[in-house]
């Protein structure tokens, strides 16, 4: 088998662009770094493609991973430990970099039958929503619409976070509040609003089958989000002089408390 | 008034020190930089010493706030961006870096009449621990003992994390697992265990009046918290082959659940 010994290889090259939104977009494609996301995409059947240290295949499990993506994909590569660093985002990348296919799929081809959507508009933090991501698989949500001003599910730190959230759920991006609004209504979806305060105190929420749960920006709330066209309010009821919560925390708060 | 030009003037080299752990426990200090965490520090009283650039006085709530500052302490230094950054940890510190008292209170002392004590039990993520941190605030929880071996609540991105629920809550650091059960014993606090399966279903949960609630490492779960002394075992339930949430997502589900 031959090694790559260049990050100037074409392979490496392309793949590495994957780094930035731009490429991502354009080829409906993302990177995924390390053991336990690259076990997740080969389960999730999302690996297009193979850079990994031989080093990768000393433990038991890094070899079985190895040996199930060969199969899987031909373009499977091994890589020195510099095209590898050169692909990777963090500091450790434990010898394996995927490139994954973003699940694409049309709006108007997305009508969950139940379950919470989360709808983020304006989250800026891509740990806050990879974790929002990682809590919706978890609680068995339907999918994750991004307003346009989100932060891109696709990068790095995003799918890294969601450990593993990003290869199984449907995800729309760059939608507008109306297109968003639209999808609700023609779904049958009720669009609840979470805001910091007003509304239905989440422990008295009647959440409907089919929920559309708006979650704001960090430091500004809902920024796409009108409040007049929401169906329902809903806050998480804070005690005195505290201002509010960690973004994720609350989502994941609101998305449990949705499926109950 | 004098300007410290130096990043070698005794003042800052000393404050800069509280960036490692040892002299943060050592003195009972800790680093809190950037606008809205300066102004929590106020609000609660725990500022020793200001170190400000002098732009930071040039938007309105900078200018509110170093008039409180310089009201309550006769350490207010005013500094250059170089000896600013020398003490900040962040790459755009804001232009103000305090030092804070540690809100120390010995275990024997720690007697809350209800409400929900968290028990970090190896913690490794600092935003994770400051995130609970900042959900037990805002939950009206009362307090957060860690165990030897989780992430020191002191470092500046657990305070940060925190959004200022350090200054709020008592933090007790380095306990042991014995020491902790025995506390809660001595205090009517029940414990209870956040496992990754087995127990109850929180949604089922009796929550006690007196609950101190057990989380662990992100990786392994619980450390050093002994399974068959607790006093109770909780779970959330998980769509299948999804494997875990976030730390802090998962204890904010269930700070929530026990307050309601």
């Amino acid at each position: 088998m031959e090694i790559i010994t260049s990050a100037q290889n074409q392979w490496v090259a392309e793949a590495r662009k994957l780094q930035q939104k731009k490429f991502r977009e354009e080829r409906g494609l993302f990177l995924a770094e390390g053991l336990r996301l690259a076990e997740e995409a080969a389960k999730a059947g999302s690996v297009q493609e193979v850079y990994y240290h031989e080093t990768f295949g000393d433990t038991d499990r890094g070899a079985e991973l190895l040996k199930a993506l060969s199969a899987e994909t031909r373009r499977f590569f091994q890589v020195t430990a510099k095209v590898l660093n050169s692909l990777a985002e963090t500091e450790t990348p434990q010898g394996i970099v995927c490139v994954c296919g973003q699940r694409r799929l049309s709006i108007r081809d997305f009508a969950p039958e139940r379950g919470v959507v989360v709808l983020a508009d304006g989250i800026q933090d891509p740990g806050n929503l990879g974790s929002v991501l990682r809590t919706l698989w978890a609680a068995g949500g339907s999918g994750l619409i991004c307003l346009a001003g989100t932060t891109d599910p696709f990068n790095g730190k995003c799918v890294r976070a969601s450990m593993g959230g990003i290869y199984r759920l449907p995800v729309f991006t760059d939608m507008t509040w109306s297109g968003a609004a639209r999808w609700a209504l023609d779904h049958g979806y009720t669009t609840v609003a979470a805001e910091a305060g007003g509304g239905v105190d989440y422990r008295q929420m009647k959440w409907p089958d089919k929920t559309l749960l708006c979650i704001g920006n960090e430091a500004r709330g809902l920024l796409s989000v009108v409040a007049e066209e929401v169906g329902e309010r809903v806050f998480i009821p804070l005690a005195e002089e505290a201002e509010s919560l960690n973004a994720a925390v609350a989502a994941g708060i609101l998305i449990f408390s949705s499926m109950n």
